[in-house]
């Protein structure tokens, strides 16, 4: 409930809110704490209703306290639902949040079309976004956690990247490992590209065999608790080409450089021109086809952004990502990442394992 | 480019529009075949443009074909952009489709102000939704094989799960074992649920050690080539009770009676009312907490739906789940579930498994 007087403060007394609508999975997930809810409707005074349907409704209600569950029957509309509750708790001004996914357009329409005369709708992201961007003790702790589990999955990485293996083939290695020493999942699709394929930052993964020589970039990350991490090391099959390890060098450096620089204050985008100076300096600049990083959480990609055009000032308790890349089509791509966490002074990788191209065999 | 000659027919042929905007990220796929755009624009007459960031640009340009592939540029706004595209292109009616995801409320609003007085927007789900329903040829082979790689998974559980397992270790050896067979990943976050969890159809996977007696409900899917598979079983760790089994005949009939019942033009929600007498008559109406089943693709839920509600009418090439489950809380849950194709006269089990309680040994 910590976090919903939290979102208070922030919606209702700096907006002018009078009401608050979360449909978000993953806002759902850090107000509440439990998946499963379709929404959770919060008005300045009153009792907090979680709406969820049958399916679900048991597990809610076992796993959260301090709201009311209420149950979306069958045959119940849970937009008139809503704008019932909306009008009898004198709501006039109904925050709604709308970070990645839910509610959808569909549903934003039809909410509009039942609570017409009863209050307006504000789309309002950014009360619960500077909620979620800084950790707390709770939230640092799970992502630490994910952070090895993730480091683990990457010591598999070089153990099994050889000619010959194929690609879904490292991911099923690597992803074993993490759910074995306790992952919850995957937060995102793995990516193990490699040969020419690793030059798409986003390739995925397919049964492409990968060859002696082949820049193979993987790209990983366990879950725990529903808390996200966010690794990718570049790995050569044999031995690497001097033009493979002259680009490495300068990834890692611009790596190392942008990591040095990662503090409370410091602005997002001077951490980006960090990295991309050492790049661009290096006469690979068109190559960095992607910003530096991004804040991690509950979702893989959440604020601050770190790029050229982000506006976000580092403050203690964000998690962001430090993943400068060099592609080049025909010739492949090489990317480093870590998942850091900032503090008052320096940052600190939750991520760690080798920054070699090689693996040492 | 099939496809979209299809959507053209179904969207501007019957609906009187003359243009559409896709930005869902599976109708993307379906569409362009290739993940990574941020949007497709089909227009009535010219070719379609596929926008991109830099970060995917390459990998679109290279999977995609018949498309003209627009970059989107570092300080270009996309808004902009597609209004740009859309005046010159005379569209006065756009299409925009939402199924689940994207485009955002915030991203609809957006477009909203950047087309005024250019073109109406008309958020239109149902020629996206009418075409992906119906699988062609070469999607009914991806999701067999997905079935395939999906039940291989299944197996694995039967030989792991016993006392003293942890649940998120069961998912390590079934996830491990799909990969290893060839599968891309995960259709959504395996579901490894035992003892009283087992009540929660939804309930994921913890560190919960599996006790003798336990029920677990085990729900997986396999991904082959962006399609997805869903199947569930539910073990007893050890010989079953009298109860677990009464339970287990009622939902394995249930099942069974609702499959011999699919074909085409039969209506959805009289298959699932099919399962419902069977799980009713028993006396547990109540605890059968969900639809039946719903439609898998290229997302693991979409149309057809399966449930009392649906107005959906099967037919051949909708590829559906066939899922009775009874919750009870406090004692745990049963559920069965395969996927299955719709065929002329009758349908065929894209998953194969035992339909057995206790685990042979």
């Amino acid at each position: 409930m910590k976090r919903v007087e939290a979102l208070k403060q922030l919606a209702f007394e700096k907006e002018g809110l009078d009401g608050f609508l979360i449909g978000n999975e993953a806002n759902l997930l850090y107000f509440i704490g439990s998946p499963g809810a379709s929404c959770v409707l919060i008005p300045k005074t009153g009792e907090s209703i979680i709406y969820v349907y049958g399916v679900n409704y048991e597990q809610v209600k076992a796993k959260t306290k301090g709201f009311k569950v209420e149950l979306v029957k069958r045959g119940e509309n849970l937009a008139t639902k809503i704008a019932e509750k909306v009008e009898a708790s004198r709501i006039k001004q109904l925050g709604l949040d709308t970070i990645a996914g839910v509610p959808h357009v569909a549903d934003y329409l039809k909410l509009g079309r039942v609570l017409r005369g009863i209050a307006k709708i504000k789309v309002e992201n950014e009360p619960v976004r500077a909620l979620r961007k800084v950790k707390d003790e709770e939230e640092l702790e799970l992502m630490q956690k994910a952070g090895e589990l993730t480091s683990e999955g990457m010591k598999v990485a070089y153990e099994v990247i050889k000619p010959g293996v194929r690609e879904y083939e490292v991911a099923a290695e690597i992803e074993y490992a993490m759910r074995k020493k306790g992952s919850w999942g995957t937060a995102f699709k793995t990516i193990v590209v490699s040969g020419v394929r690793s030059a798409f930052p986003h390739g995925g993964c397919t049964h492409r065999k990968i060859k002696k020589g082949d820049l193979v970039v993987v790209d990983i990350g366990a879950t725990y608790q529903f808390y996200c991490s966010d690794m990718t090391r570049t790995i050569t099959a044999g031995k690497p080409l001097t033009k493979q390890m002259k680009i490495y060098e300068i990834v890692k450096m611009a790596q190392e450089k942008a990591f040095q620089n990662v503090k409370s204050k410091a602005k997002a985008k001077n951490i980006d021109a960090t990295a991309r100076k050492v790049i661009d300096d290096a006469g690979y600049g068109e190559y960095f086809v992607h910003g530096l990083g991004h804040g991690v959480g509950l979702e893989v990609h959440e604020s601050p952004t770190l790029n050229r055009e982000s506006k976000d000032r580092l403050t203690v308790g964000n998690v962001v990502t430090i993943e400068p890349g060099i592609y080049i089509v025909g010739f492949g791509g090489i990317r480093i990442e870590d998942t850091v966490s900032v503090g008052k002074n320096k940052a600190e990788r939750f991520t760690k394992g080798p920054y070699t191209l090689e693996i040492g065999r």
